[in-house]
């Protein structure tokens, strides 16, 4: 037993914390943390706290006084600036000098004449703070201050206990010698800033012109690629980009005969004949073009202000090298033939699975970090990775911890659609986003309840939404049936409710032509090349090009816990607000959930969270069309149709003054 | 990085568990412990898991199988059979063979009849287990299912897959060798019985013939101890029974000046020369006997089935040993002087507080663990520790568990009345038992809101609440202003509101004259000797009589978490039940909380949680008084009276049968 551990402090309960710290909350550069903590030491002693912070591997803490709120509880903030491992921890003190300070005012207060022994106790505790000042300006002011403790009378003492300047210059130099840190300290995650907003355009590059019966090359790629920029978007996420699979090849729409010059299917990933390096996950289709023109889109799509995401899928299909070069990372039947996936009684003869955890399964796990590694080396910092699910969790623990090593601004996006506490502790694992089931949450108790989650609960440390609309896999059956206002009801509410959200090409062009009884796309891309008018009339590219611009406009459309959702009178109407902390942006949006016909409602403005007075008079301008209404108190009325005005984005403006005789709102 | 670090298996949110294994939850000898994980792992496999548990020290996991209940929530429950530290922990795995059988199943019933490859495989898995069963007798059969199954045709195979017989074997010889077992395993601390279910009884031994001149010595503390026993009481706590320090002993009603002759404060301890330990902590007060008569009396108490309980209050007197042994455990003024006890601008002149964090810090601690145990080896094992929180929470930890090393039946109670967070932390750092608000909660809000907190948060795993309705430093003002029918009303919620209970000594003769406008009682036997007549008129040693009878009879007044509030249509009556887990003992309890007029109500018994029907006759039967009444449905009438009938403990009695023409209910 040291006399450490005898620390007088208790520090308890520090939030946030993830699993008491076995995984890092997340947050992005520019954010802050809020910590809170449990901070209370027995006897009657004044506590002082600081919170303590720094990237890891620093070696000088940064510190920052807490507060005390109430019940023994205390609150810090700071800011993160750079990406990265940061740690977080508490320390405490009971402070000999503010006790002192605290004893004297009561004694004298009470009528407590004689403090002789009291101001020789203080002046001792202001000599020894200008003796840890050393040679700093601190300590002779620090040594005055003692004198005159030493001297004072009762009424001097009361006086120098109450001196501000006394008090700064012992929080200075406090003595630290009995302080309690709280170990270990706790992790935290800095991102940049896209893995917290930004809006994702996915396109196959084989259908970037819409071609019926060819596909495209990453050549021929920019026209998409400046489509998708003039619609506001930020990520261009490509699926599989490899070598694909002869071995069992897929026709279209999932045939088992795949006639001649059909594609294939990008996610049967390998084709040993192909490419440069093996004709694996480091190589690209020969089709879309070579690694050099790969690296020159990269290039392109940088120069736009955009970033390329590519799909990190470990699918191998037989003619993927690793099943010559490394049988054993296979599962094997007993004759010695390699096993192709099921879920039974389904089979996927394209399709091989790894075994995680094969003899070698280190050789596999590192073969398929250096995959990763070797397109960040290409200039890829953005991976949606597909089914990670169906791999072990700390398999992806360790490829992204040794991939953020060196790239700290890889960006890792979950496709798991699965069972909740895995998603989640994906997420807590290392993932920087993650999908949602926000594609199949229509009414409004399903959006309040899971936006409520993912907003409102431990889940906001680390588990960031990306919300999409549609995927090559997914078309919702709201989308298939709901027709246009369907779309553009779906575009508002995932770009409007989550900072982070992306859709799949086609999707601006309401397609919406399922195979029938399923989920699926009728004539799916992903089995075939295919014709489209990327400018079809009906389109809501109008819309989405709005919505991104409001994003973008409205910092309060960056944040993610900021999430409220207010009454609306009707259960067909969704009525939520967006702020910043500061109060300086204020968004509410209204957004029919009713595709067919118009809903009305009365909502209810939440001025309080706003500042507004019950009485105020205030603007709210819709983004979306221009129009300004003029509102007063927080009961309103908004008429929603699904066809011509299936929402209300608005900002809310406030009284500023009058110019030229009129009243203006800003 | 290990095949360990590999694991498939996540394992997380483990139920109970205190700030993540830092502090152990609290059961006693034969309560269960119901144990919840989070369990899953990726892919399709199907997972099994185990709860494992046992004593500190022992070399073999006891296991017992987890079962799934929803959302990948997993249960599993434990019964502790012998006092001290324990520790549990979960295992789970993919279970090759489960998913085997899973396979077959699914292949088969969806039409699959090539199953030769799979049969070959699910032969290796039991011929596998075959190996792991060693010399067993189960080696053999299953050694002839792995014959079975690889000669099997399909069908076979099916059959094979969904043999019980087989499963069972199966279960007993699992394939564990990828198996995560949640690290480190979680602490558990087991008491013995007295430490969660106790009636207490509290007097000065000074008192114990309630002579007003003069003290009894522990040689004539028999006939209290009688008449403790009884009233049903289970724990006889004498405040400290010390040598009382002579320098600035204080008088009557607490007055600066002591009269000769007058004894002194029990808290003022410490008195050089008396005794023969050195007159401090390790010495009994010469007035009331010597160490050989309170050993006499330990064990006169024991042989009646009560066991005694002693005050650990680490005050000193100016004359304790310490004082002139160890002056630099104490605090000093500048001139060197010992500080005594401040709450500035109050003083404690009688009293020195010690320094636990002055430089023989370690000699002091020490000493003070010596102390207790050196009342342990007399045979005490019961401690009442006065205010706690003034002293580091470190020292505690330390000090219990040291201890408990030797003694694991030990029990400390905390006598701390302070913020909510110390009291909590007291009772994780080792505290068996607490005293709490209780005393002060009056109104039907007050003790619903207090009681949940208590019984129904992560409280109820390590904070046992020690129901005290007074204590000679509380006199509360609903006693002092309610009269009789107050006490009886605290008496009756003390005892059936917690299973660990108190009373100080003349509550019972409803003993209410305060020092005018405090809580302190006038003429406090603290400071005096005290005259009473122990079976002074109007005294309700009847009541808790009954009412300890009523805690020995009735199982589910020995559970402290089984309380449950439910509804009565009048604020001044509180309504809740006590069941055993089993439903095997129901009670229901209705109390008056207006010590003036009388009250009714209709009250709502909760016909669900007894598995009662909705059209169901039953009786109730008031265990004070013996009448029955026969109630049919949920809502039903009490009429109580604070004079008369302040409540009705009532045991639910169910239909059995008839018998001689009656209908009987037991």
């Amino acid at each position: 037993m040291n006399l450490s551990d005898a620390a007088t402090v208790n520090i308890q309960n520090i939030s946030p914390q993830l699993d008491h710290g076995r995984y890092p909350v997340k947050r992005a550069i520019g954010q802050d943390l809020v910590v809170e903590a449990d901070i209370f030491k027995e006897g009657h002693d004044v506590v002082l706290a600081l919170l303590k912070y720094r990237p890891v591997g620093a070696l000088v803490w940064k510190e920052t006084p807490m507060r005390p709120l109430v019940n023994d509880r205390w609150r810090g903030v700071f800011s993160v600036s750079s990406e990265g491992s940061w740690e977080y921890t508490v320390e405490a003190w009971g402070d000999t000098f503010c006790s002192w300070q605290e004893e004297i005012r009561k004694k004298y207060d009470g009528g407590i004449r004689d403090l002789r022994s009291e101001t020789l106790e203080g002046a001792a505790l202001v000599a020894r703070a200008a003796a840890r000042a050393g040679k700093s300006a601190d300590a002779k002011k620090l040594g005055k201050f003692a004198a005159q403790v030493q001297e004072a009378d009762a009424a001097t003492a009361r006086e120098l206990a109450a001196s501000a300047q006394l008090a700064a210059l012992m929080r200075v130099w406090p003595d630290r010698s009995l302080a309690t840190e709280y170990t270990p300290a706790l992790p935290l995650w800095v991102d940049r800033e896209r893995a917290v907003f930004g809006a994702w355009y996915e396109f196959f590059p084989r259908s970037a012109e819409g071609k019926a019966d060819t596909g495209s090359t990453f050549r021929e790629c920019l026209g998409r690629v400046d489509d998708a920029k003039a619609m506001g978007f930020d990520v261009i996420y490509f699926p599989p980009i490899h070598p694909i699979g002869a071995s069992n090849r897929k026709g279209r729409n999932n045939s088992l005969k795949c006639e001649p010059g059909e594609p294939g299917v990008p996610y049967a990933i390998g084709h040993a004949s192909q490419g440069v390096n093996g004709g694996g996950h480091n190589d690209v289709a020969p089709e879309l073009g070579t690694l050099e023109d790969f690296t020159w889109l990269i290039g392109e799509v940088k120069k736009r202000g955009l970033e390329i995401a590519i799909d990190f899928a470990i699918n191998c299909s037989p003619d993927h090298p690793y099943v010559k070069a490394h049988p054993e990372w296979f599962f094997k039947r007993p004759d010695g033939t390699i096993k192709y996936a099921e879920n039974p009684p389904k089979k996927y003869e394209d399709v091989y699975p790894l075994n995680f955890h094969n003899p070698d399964w280190k050789g596999l796990w590192t073969e398929l970090r250096e995959v990763i590694a070797f397109w960040c080396k290409l200039g890829v910092r953005i991976f949606r990775v597909d089914n990670p699910h169906t791999k072990p969790v700390s398999f992806w623990e360790w490829l992204i911890a040794g991939i953020h090593e060196t790239y700290p601004d890889a960006i890792f996006l979950s496709e798991a659609f699965t069972r909740p506490k895995m998603m989640q502790t994906l997420a807590k694992a290392g993932f920087t986003q993650s999908y949602t089931y926000f594609t199949w949450r229509n009414t409004k108790y399903e959006l309040t309840e899971y936006l409520t989650e993912l907003t409102r609960t431990e889940m906001a440390e680390y588990f960031r939404a990306n919300f999409f609309t549609n995927t090559p896999d997914i078309l919702p059956v709201f989308l298939q049936q709901g027709g246009r206002p369907a779309f553009m009801i779906r575009a508002i509410l995932a770009a409007t409710l989550s900072p982070v959200y992306g859709i799949y090409s086609g999707f601006e062009l309401c397609e919406g032509t399922p195979i029938p009884g399923r989920e699926e796309y009728l004539d799916s891309e992903k089995y075939q090349f295919k014709g489209r008018d990327w400018n079809a009339p009906g389109n809501i590219k109008d819309t989405i090009t709005k919505l991104n611009a409001i994003r973008r406009d409205n910092r309060a459309m960056r944040e993610y816990a900021n999430l409220r959702f207010h009454p609306a009178e009707n259960d067909a109407i969704l009525f939520y607000s967006k702020t910043t902390t500061a109060g300086d942006n204020l968004l509410l949006v209204a957004v029919t959930l009713d595709c067919v016909n118009p809903q009305t409602a009365f909502v209810s403005v939440p001025l309080a969270d706003f500042a507004i007075g019950e009485r105020e008079t205030y603007q709210v301008e819709d983004l979306l069309t221009g129009e300004r209404f003029t509102w007063t108190g927080a009961r309103n009325f908004v008429s929603l149709n699904p066809h011509t005005r299936p929402a209300h984005v608005f900002r809310v403006r406030r009284w500023a003054g009058r110019d030229e005789g009129k009243d203006v709102y800003l």
